[in-house]
Order: structure tokens, then sequence, then C-alpha cells
């Protein structure tokens, strides 16, 4: 089968009039959930998906389907999507180019003339970032079940405005049910938020699946006392103690490639210049692709938390409160995306999620498979968040080969073909 | 000549009496600075003072001076005294057990028939904590020049109240300057707020010095990014390098005993679970006795953090911002001290006073002394705060005897010595 290529330009052009809406003054964007921004960005998003000739639907948690319609309507859409919503400091891409790479599939099949057996499918997931409204990937996760319904509808943002009354708010509380939905195969471009592929210079992330997670609290209680008066022989210094955990935890990881580890919050007690701190509270993050591997150092960690505990005066507790399992992407849609890629001509490797995406959780029901791209220095989360046309192009055209293998092509108009040939 | 003992009942009755003043659930003491409450405490004081045959003043900054008159009015006055303030959660003997024991010394030498050549005055000094207000040690710190009375008038609490004006309000803005004061020596009595009596079964600490002092911010700049999908060769994690600094501190202080080394204060930026921290600001305490130990090592923190800079891609800034010389008490009034012990008979062992305290501050200008007694497992600043009567009996009995001796006694009651005499 031939290959395709998607309308650079217009990808780039419509990238870059989404990031109006939220625009920030360092070039970021600021379009958190449901928000009157998450709103215009949604009528923005659903207008262009209209005049593609798409008929879109909106589900009971505000996620937003955009169907191109298939030869036999009775088989499940090919799905690809992502999110439109932001960090409060975020960059133009994260999310936005996955749900317009999938506009720019059903635009680019229009151009070519190109039928499909299954219908083509785009999501646009609510508050996938998690910023305003905590979880993350909500909309993602009420239609995989993670989550229910009421639960999500139920939660509040800092303001103690409810999210079910948001979306009646910004007239996106759709009636389609949550439950039920069915994809043959569904892909998710993203930008990488990581180095790996810059430096690898790697055009496409080939995704094959998503780290698995283990999340922990750690306590330690030493005794507050006067860090004039008391020697160092008779000490109970729980931040002292906590830094021999907190290596062991960078230790573990780098023991575990290429798995990661991390210290992210510590919170000091009483946290005063002249007292040596009686109290220590801190999160622990294991991460690795392997769940084996992942238990492993779920064990080194465990191991060393009781040695530590025995060695010093300060008494330890290690609270394990979650454990996300390592996602491994399905291997026909992990074909296909490496497939497309080597039809294209781009270079590319495997490489493994560090992050969550909603494609993680659509992996729960449908056959998923994820493209990535780089991003430049690995920075996302942040206004400066940066990629080229030429990478956004990229990832698109192998988006729109690996769903025309899943929704199986059924004509093609050569005039065009001819054009757009990779 | 002979040696004396307090009124044991007497003092501890005065202590438990003054303790009634801010009361707190847990057995300890809430009278901060300059409320209504510090206003009570130095009322009974005065009351206490002026009916065992004192006259009281007040100086600018709202410091107590109790005179009981020597033959000789045209010297020095020996003295004596500490602070009343607490802190929010304090004890009810620090600073409390050095004033009531100047009070029993006066009371004492009345019992006992006592005339000396030189005044006695006791001084209850204002704002010793520094908690209400800060810096601690403002009334002896003014007195002494180490700080201007303007600054500390002006100094405000966290509700934005003046100090000046809260000194008006209490009743306790005097008129005596605080220049010129004179002392012929000086002794302070005080818990020792820490283990070192207790560990070693002494009664009575003969205090030789206050600690130095080096106090440093530090402040390590390495790189936010995503706990996720950023590999562990890749990060600049600002929380890791940070606790090699924390160690080191330890084995700063370890290799030069008795010094200490404390990092009591750490803040994490941006402290998220999901993020690798970018910024960690933390405070550095160092103490020694000798002042050349004491700069060997900040020498030796100075050549580790450049070190730790280089080997680590963490920028880190070291502000060495407040240095306090060691306090060497005068030798005169140590011996007396030491002799009055000894005669007394009690147990006792040099010692360093880890703590600021006002005789700190008197020493810049008289000769000056201190005695200290155990506290229960070396806690202080803490509700549960206790020592016992004798131990306090001891104390008070070695400041009478060591002023006695400084303050030289002309006539004695026999009759009163007989039932006294140690």
């Amino acid at each position: 089968m031939s290959s395709f290529k998607i309308n650079s330009d217009r990808l780039w052009d419509s990238l870059m009039e989404m990031a109006k809406i939220g625009a920030t003054a360092k070039g970021g964007c600021k379009r958190l959930a449901l928000t009157d921004l998450d709103k215009q960005g949604r009528e923005l998003y659903i207008k262009w998906a209209e005049e593609a000739g798409c008929t879109v639907s909106v589900d009971q948690v505000g996620n937003i389907f955009c169907v191109r319609p298939g030869e036999d309507m009775s088989l499940a859409p090919v799905g690809t999507g992502s999110h439109l919503d932001t960090q409060p400091s975020g960059g133009k891409f994260d999310g936005v180019f996955g749900v317009l790479s999938g506009l720019e599939v059903v635009r680019s099949l229009n151009d070519l003339g190109i039928k499909t057996k299954h219908p083509i499918e785009i999501s646009v997931w609510t508050n996938e970032e998690g910023s305003r409204f905590a979880p993350a990937m909500m909309g993602s996760g009420v239609v995989s079940g993670r989550f229910s319904l009421q639960e999500i509808l139920d939660s509040r943002d800092v303001d103690g405005l409810r999210l079910g009354d948001e979306l009646q708010r910004i007239g996106f509380a759709g009636d389609v049910p949550v439950t039920g939905r069915q994809f043959h195969a569904f892909f998710e471009t993203h930008i990488e938020q990581g180095p790996y592929l810059e430096a690898e210079e790697k055009q496409i992330g080939v995704v094959t699946g998503g780290q698995g997670q283990r999340w922990f609290n750690a306590t330690l209680t030493g005794r507050e006392s006067h860090a004039g008066t008391t020697p160092m022989h008779l000490r109970k210094d729980a931040l002292l103690a906590s830094t021999q955990l907190i290596q062991k935890v960078e230790d573990i990881a780098k023991a575990h490639p290429p798995g990661c580890g991390t210290v992210g919050f510590v919170n000091v007690t009483p946290n005063s210049r002249n007292t040596i701190p009686g109290k220590i509270e801190m999160s622990i993050d294991l991460r690795h692709p392997l769940d084996e591997e992942l238990s492993a150092m779920d064990k080194e960690l465990s191991d060393f938390v009781a040695e530590l505990a025995a060695q010093t005066e300060v008494a330890i507790e290690l609270d394990p409160f979650w454990y996300y399992e390592p996602i491994h992407f399905d291997k026909a849609c992990v074909e296909a995306v490496r497939n497309a890629t080597a039809k294209l001509g781009y270079s590319h490797m495997d490489i493994i999620a560090g992050a969550g995406h909603d494609a993680c959780y659509v992996s729960d029901f449908a056959p998923t498979g994820m493209i990535f791209t780089p991003c430049l220095d690995g920075i996302s989360h942040n206004e400066i968040e940066s990629t080229t046309q030429e990478e956004c192009e990229a990832g698109c055209s192998v988006l729109l080969n690996a769903m025309l293998t899943m929704a199986e092509q059924v004509s093609e108009d050569s005039t065009m073909l001819a054009s757009d040939l990779a």
C-alpha cells in the first residue's frame, strides 16, 4: 500500500490559531479545563470538525467525539485523540497537537478522496491535565471505567466550583452515555515531553507502552531539639535520616535502568533554623516499564527503610498508597505505527511513555498505540515548550497512515495521491 | 568565708506562683513579651522585690532593675538576672528561674542579715525569647549596645503592633537611660536546656563561655523537570545535591567536637510529587566554643560547597550572613562560681552555653559568669520542661555565694547563719 503525507502548513496554522485562545506572554498557553477559554477552544474545534464533514457528539463528562463516516457504520471506529486543556503555564502543543493531528487526518483523507471501511473518530478528552480539577485524565478515565461518572462530576476546583456545574455552564454537559464506547483501534500523537528522541536524533518514537508507577508517602519521626544545646551524638535528626532515603531512591532507580526514582515533595517540621527537625514528610515516586523490575525496586525500598529505621533513632513509616501497572500497547497498533514510520522514511526508535496519557486509559478497553514526536530540550509543562512544523508533519503523517491501515482503505483518488505521496 | 544556702521552699513557691500567670494545659507557660500576661508577671515581680526592700526602676526598653543597697553606693552593683517572658509553648523555668533566684538571693541576704559593700541589683531583661518580637535578647542587647534603642522600639510583631507602643500600653516604657549601665560583676542562673549535666550526673554547670555561631543561607539551583520523562542521567536534581550538603554539615560538626552543625530549615521548589526539585533553600548553623575551630568548620563548608557545585550540575550559593563570636566569661566570675560550688559540696563540671543568654550580651561590658542547673532529658522550649526543687536550690545557693564573693560581705548575722549554713 502507498503512504501519504498530511498538509503540514494547514496543521501548523491550526495549531497557531488554537494557541491564540489563552495565549500567554511568554508564548505558551493557559487554557484550564472547563473555563471560558476551554469553551472557546472546544467551540472552535467543533466548527473545524463540522467543516471537515464530521458528526459531533458530546458525552456526559464533556468528551467530544467527531466522526468521519466509514463505509460500514456497524463497525467500531478507528479512533485518535488527546486534549485541548493545558497546564496553568503550559505550552502550545501538549495535547493540542494530538487533537489537531486527528482533525488534519480527516482533512487529508477528504483531500485525498480516501474512503475507509471503519469510521474514523476523533476524541477531545475532558480535563487531561488535572490542574484545575484532580485527578488527571478524567474524561478517558471515566470512559475506561477507572473513575465513576458521579465522583468526577462531583469533583471541585480550589474555588469550590463543581465540575458537573462547570460543564453545564460552558454548554458541554452532553447526553451520550460514558459507558459502552468501543474502538477497533486507537492512536494518540503527542510530543514526547522528554529528551530521548532529541538525544538519539530520531523523528518518531514508536511508543510500546507506559511505565508502571508506585507512589509512596514516607514519614520520618525523630525528636525536635535545640540546635545549640543538643550534642551531635544525642540527636534524633529526621532530616539527616531522610537524606539517606532520598539518596537510596536515586540509587534504586539507577540500578534498574531505565527506571526512574524521584523525591519531589519534602515537608520539614518545625522548619526552623534553630531547631533540629523532628519530622519529615516526603513523597517517593518509582517508575519502570517492566512490572517485575518495579516490584524489585519496591522491595529494595522497603528493605532499606527497615534497615535505616534500625540503624538510626528515627522512626519511619512508608505508605505505598498508589500502584499503576505498566501498560503494554497493542502489538498490532504498535506495528502499524512502526510500519507507517518506515514507509514514510522517518528515523525512529521504540520508546516508553514516562507520563500518563489518555491513550493509557483507552488501552484498558481497546487496542491502542501512541506516536511521539520530539520537543526542544525535552521540556514540557512549560510556556517555552517547543517543536517544529516538520516534527509535527512527521508525527501526523505517521498517524494518518497507521489509522488508514487499521481502518482499511477502500478507495483512493490517484490525482491527489500523486502530489502527496511520500 | 562561710557558705550559705537559700530558702529552697520559698524559691520553689515563688516559681510555682509565677507559673500560674499564663499557665498552659500541659503544665507549661505562655507569657509572651509585652502582653497583658507579661505585665502581670512583671507587676508581681516588682511587688515581691519591693517587699524584699529593693528600689525598683525601669529603663527606656522596659528592663526592670531592683536594687538592694550596698554600704558604698558609689560602687557598681553586683548584678544578676534573666527574663520573665516565655516561648509560645514554653516551660516554667527558662528565664524565670534566673530572675527568681536573684530575688531569693536578696531575700536570703535579708534573712541572714548580711550587708554587702557593693549594691546587689537584679535585672529582668525585656524580650529575651524573641518569639513575639525578633530578634532575641533585646533588652540586654540594647544595654550592651548591640542594638540601637530606636530600632528595637520600632520593631513590630506579626500583627503589626510596635514594641514601643506595647511598652507604653503595659506601663513599662521607663525613663532610665539604656546607656552607661555598669556592673562590678554579673551572674545569670539558668537551666542548661541541654543534656550534658544530666548525662554526667552533675548538679552544677560552671559556664565558662558561649559557643560562637556562624549562620548561612544556601540556595541550590538545578532544573525542574518531569519525574516520569526525565531519565536519571539527565537530571539536575537540587534536592539530591542538598542531601550531600546536609550530610557534610553533620560530618563537619562531628569532626570538630564539641561543635554543632544543623540544617533546620529546608524549602523545596516546586515541592510537587511529580516534578524533580529545581531549587532548594536551606539554613546552615555551625557552632563551636573556639573561634579557630569555628573558622576551620566554616572553611570546610565553603570548600565542600565549591566541590559539590563542580561535581554536580547544580549551582550553589552560600551566604554567610551572621557571625557571632564565641564568648569567654570573666575568669574571676567563673572562679567565683566554681569556688562557691566546691564550698557547697555540689558535683560540678565546666560547660559551654550552647544557646544565647542575656549574660552573653552583658559580658560585652561587664565581668560575667553563668550557673547552669540540669533539666529533665535536656528538654527546654517545651511545656514539659522540668527540673526539681533540689536542683533549683543548688543553683540559687551557688549564685548567692558567688555574688557575695564579688559584692564583699561586710557583716553577718550569726544566729541566722547557724540554721542556714551548708
